[in-house]
């Protein structure tokens, strides 16, 4: 998706207002230092063979700058958290304020109520202005204090909005729905030629937005993903032919599963959209699992919800309010299978299900999302006050770097069943890499 | 249920033993001291007028005697765990075993696998032989290393199966049905004039078995559910109108939802059994729901399984495994009233539905829970050894007693609406006595 | 300590005023009940022979009454919290606001800052009004949101400032000092007939104030005691000769020691102040100590702060802020003498010293202790409220009473070497009943 | 110090043993690849200017290579663990373990007990033969079931030991000293020409090691760090001018006090080894830390334990077991001139002193560092089937590699007082870059 020529990031003008940040460029002093906007990021470092592929992707790299398009005196900054609960938005809402607040001198910054609604007039829900007292210990809660919503808004009236409220950054912080969103923000706002800056922070429990490495909030999701397994393990050791099932978040992408599979260690079949099976047939997936529990009398099973959505079949395709094409639920399809299958086989077993859902999302941010969560938040706002526009912060090789929002949405992350974390999924359950032959 | 007459503890002959345990009868020597026989705990303390109640149930103190029916050398004691998974229960086994093993010197400690369906030879489940080793760290994990099973077997094969193996103590470890079995397992043993001992250890995470303030698991589980609470406050408070829909335990008493209430303090609407309530008329739940939504945006509802059967009447009774009656789901139908009335209303609403089920008991204990276990576990010991038998272990005004298992099966504990704990919930919530006249 | 006579409570004068608490004395109409002043709970139940101890001491039960001394529409009321930390304050705070202002409707309620520096006008420290928005959430936090602070302040000061303020009932939440200054100031108060209720809500994280079975912040406590144990227990483990040793609080008495021990279960070797223990000698400490280590190689022990002072001579009596006797360091000690040991036994030893102090105190409540101060706190106002005074909310066999301040303070609790809790710690440990012969 | 001359991988031979893995070396058929030995990583990313700079440092990557130097079935390897213990030791053992037993069917597999001191017969610590059943459930455990210790052995004892055993492959675990010895190890196994491979697991819990972006433990030891600051910001909060000292981890390194810091966003001075302070002088710290309590009456520090040495000068230089520096006691330093500095200013402070040591380190990993161990442990063993030696397995820009273990002790990671991570603490604590001039 990202080519050399695509990754180059829009500006609203040249930067002639000095940064307040107490940084500068000398080396050595011990007075940390601005990034400069010609630095840049390699996306590809593996090299395979001799000669390393040439033109390759640079990216922008994130940071302060030394020199901001906009005056941080006269800034009036929103923050708009969009989508599902993930963990972390409090600490993102946070620390873009403080940053903006505290090391800008930023006066004015509006939270937007509940998701793209609160940019709709109609919908009756003026933002709220933040303060120090506001943000002061919200990142120990889950959730998001600005309230959320799923679906877009009409972008003309959110550009109405947006430049009738004088507001100069958005920051957009929710998943591709979001961003697609954000984008159409910009697109009006070029349109109208209005000096408002779209900073884009990625959000997906599913961590699946290309570009970003690790999405906040999933490392959190892992955890509690982990809990929910050790659990249902409990359960299926506890009774006779026991059975956990356990379907986890995953929409279009099993890295939660995968992940919560290998911080657990317990799980023995890992089910996911990217890689498919069958149930039926010698090599099965209900075959394989009656020889687990002929052997060991217990078996565990995560499943993705976007997992073996080809097995069913009859329902015609519905979407949500994000547009998200509604999955027929695996979760309860499998039990009922597996029930079934049992039952034929004469076979008692005692299966019991978890679906665990927004129990995973709506907690705090555990330490690796919040340092995550305060870094992103930060660069947004370097972003922003640096004129940077149609812009989303993205994590790649461990540095974080400006991806263009149109960009960043083309495509999605996959577990790739080839790659290093499905390879060691297979290590740790011991399944087979398919239950039949496709 | 309790007189002055029933609360007789049967024994299986005279003591002839003396107690290894190293313990003394004198006082204020540093040295513990035996319990005797004739110690006797007030069931009923609180006095209304003048002069206290007359005859009164006095019930027999547990813990160690100095003589014992049992010779330690020569005995072989057996342990069960049957029904629903409970925190705690690898507790109990580690602390009979333990106290069987080494204060009582007692070599042979049998684990009988999965429920009283281990007593059936049928089932091919041989017991298991405790060791230190085995128990060393199980109290670290939630269920239970024996495996459990719901459901009743014929006394007289379990019988068969304690005189072949040649157990004297059994250690029945479950709740109601399981101590009704244990019960009849009693009475086949006196049929036959055996010298075996039945022993009931209380377990019940909906905490309701009388004789007992509070049982095993039932503080990890209202931790757990408060968790749940919170989350589901979290959900309702990040969206606009948000409802959170929380469904408990409590099959026929609504101590979780209760003590979950107050451990949270964030819940609007706790429903029990124990207290009626209508959904429909000016004051019925669905338009009291309607105005906390109009002026506070959002609600957490904690919903115990067994409230409000009396809505749900379209369905024949039907039993599971263990004879209780199968419920009709309370939480499942509230949601669809819920949303089909705000839907009526034309008032957007979103619901979040939490079933969190097995999540709040296959965790470990917590400390109060492995206190309790432990020295339920060893009291149970003493009654055994003493050969107390058809003896349940009760716990209350904070002092541990010896109750006949069939009176302690004769009537449950119930959240009294008129009591303290039904008080401080409706303190916390806030919601009224009661939604409609009845 | 407790006698027939001495357990009469003082209160300021007849109650004239309805309740406007949603009670009735109905009972079985589902609405709850008040609890009338003549209601009392026997405080010794164990009956040992034939005929019940006469006469007998009998407390008030606690509850809501029927009938106030104050008019809630004009009384002021003011919370002060004293001494350490201890989990649950806030939830005490909370819930005596939240039942002043919902149940009673008292408007006005004051918190007092930093303790009794907060009544003394010299420390300049106004109170804070509270109102529900700053409560809302305090209970999900550690610590007290007035402060607190050690050490007495004079009675007239302190009176003057009650009445100077207006202030109708004082809520003084500590411990054993606390108390006596409550009493104090109620001399005071009735030396000049003011109208003026002092309620004691007791607070030790030691629990070893009389009259009260279980002290809020004692569980939490217990739970991190046990986690700090599990810590020392690993590393202890995992070195060759590894010795895990942990001072923990208990001054006086050895709950948490005990207590956390029996959570625990790795402990084996627990040191409380109540029962003595020589270092040296065949079957002194340390040689009992080496032996553990030769069978086992490693070894578990916890000790609690005020253990063994009696091995200490060499520094003169020193105390506190409080008034409390400063104690010689058993940790540092023991630590010495046992590394001075084993290096004159030549056997190399790794010994991990663990000080946890202010660690298991400064965190959140647990759920059981959340229930607890909800309860205490919600008594506590109704006992204020009817014009109680000098009164302390005690617990004992389960039930909420009432005690008068000066007989609680007469004695303290201790952990009875002969009971049957020291007697479960002797079991989980297999540690010896003593270490020498005394 | 990595150069593109000095990061050749060792091997002790041509690889000529088919790999038994089930991948293979063809993309797009759903089974996972092997890596080849060709494949290298970039280790500097980052480009300021136009062209990048030549030659780079590339690495090589680590993964399951397709043909392998040792027969699986003839292959005896051994894990040992060194120095303190640090989260996920366990961990590493298992997974490394599994790899070797189920993924290439290795039979013997050693765990050398208490660090380097197994490897010397002298000590009488027979190694332990590694089980499925014994490795189980490890990875829930803190510490290291194989037990550790620290220093040096001399290596000539240690390779006679590989060879009496017949040890192909030894993973050593553990930091800077250990890997030292790993390559003293490797250094004598060459001068005998042995066909014994070494590989190297990084493991320390400052985070500290070149080459290794996060070591495993690090994210644990940093959720509990904060969970001390939060206890101790509470109590600071708590008392009259409270203030609040903790000291962390962090011989020569501040990672774990700034990422506690940026986790907790409650701390107002981070005091670290990589920037030097001063206590006195109107800029000073002492000073400094007066107007901050004038301010706001409470305080939070969080000093790593190497931080400030050079304030304190009057004991020699002292070194451990592990050849390390033994540091002045900065905690109590820093407590003493405080406590000094505000009773010569006459302003009663209250001083909450927390050294929380070994209770961050002693825990199970959590998620995150679970899944690291898992990956470390199977690249470590993969490695070191392909006949890979002194060899180091790395972390760096998110990619597992191969680095040289004599290159990767050359130096160390540290702070960069003008990098990232120190940029975030300054904001969040927004304290001065520095507390004085230099």
């Amino acid at each position: 998706m990202l080519t050399p020529e695509n990754v180059t990031i829009a500006t609203l003008g040249p930067c002639r207002v000095p940064s307040p940040v107490r940084l500068n460029t000398i080396s050595g002093d011990i007075v940390g230092n601005y990034v400069s906007d010609e630095t840049r990021v390699r996306h590809t470092i593996e090299i395979h063979g001799t000669s390393p592929p040439t033109p390759e992707v640079l990216l922008e790299k994130a940071g302060p700058r030394e020199r901001l398009f906009f005056d941080p005196k006269e800034t009036r900054a929103a923050i708009v958290t969009c989508g599902g609960l993930c963990p972390g938005l409090n600490n993102v809402i946070r620390s873009a304020y403080l940053e903006l607040h505290h090391n800008y001198g930023v006066r004015d910054v509006l939270g937007i109520r509940y998701g793209y609604q609160g940019l709709n007039p109609k919908a009756g829900l003026p933002p709220v202005q933040l303060t120090p007292e506001l943000v002061e210990s919200i990142h120990e809660e889950g959730g998001t204090i600005l309230g959320t919503s799923r679906g877009p808004q009409p972008a003309d009236v959110m550009v109405d909005f947006l430049a009738d409220q004088r507001i100069n950054i958005l920051f957009c912080v929710g998943g591709d729905g979001t961003q697609r969103g954000a984008h159409a923000i910009c697109e009006e706002v070029q349109r109208r030629s209005l000096p408002i800056a779209i900073v884009g922070i990625p959000k997906t429990i599913d961590n699946d937005i290309a570009c970003v490495a690790r999405t906040f909030g999933f490392s959190t999701a892992i955890e509690r993903a982990r809990d929910v397994l050790t659990c249902a393990h409990i359960e299926a050791h506890g009774a006779l032919n026991g059975i956990g099932l356990v379907k986890l978040m995953g929409r279009d992408a099993g890295f939660i599963a995968a992940g919560a599979t290998l911080a657990s260690q317990e799980v023995n079949f890992t089910l996911i959209p990217e890689v498919p099976f069958t149930l039926d047939g010698d090599d099965g997936f209900l075959n394989v699992l009656k020889k687990r529990l002929i052997a060991r009398r217990h078996a565990l099973i995560a499943v993705a919800e976007g997992a073996g959505q080809g097995l069913m079949n009859d329902s015609p395709e519905e979407r949500d309010a994000s547009g998200n094409i509604k999955r027929g639920d695996i979760g309860l399809y499998l039990r009922n299978r597996i029930e079934a299958f049992f039952c034929e086989q004469q076979m008692p077993v005692s299966i019991k299900y978890f679906d665990p859902s927004y129990l995973i999302r709506s907690v705090p941010a555990n330490c690796d999302d919040s340092l995550l969560c305060d870094q992103l938040a930060r660069h947004a706002v370097h972003a922003g006050m640096a004129g940077k526009t149609d812009v989303l912060i993205g994590l790649w090789n461990d540095v974080f770097t400006h991806v263009p929002i149109s960009v960043a949405v083309m495509g999605k992350k996959r577990v790739s069943p080839e790659g290093e974390l499905w390879r060691s999924v297979l290590a740790a359950t011991g399944q087979p890499p398919c239950f039949a032959t496709f």
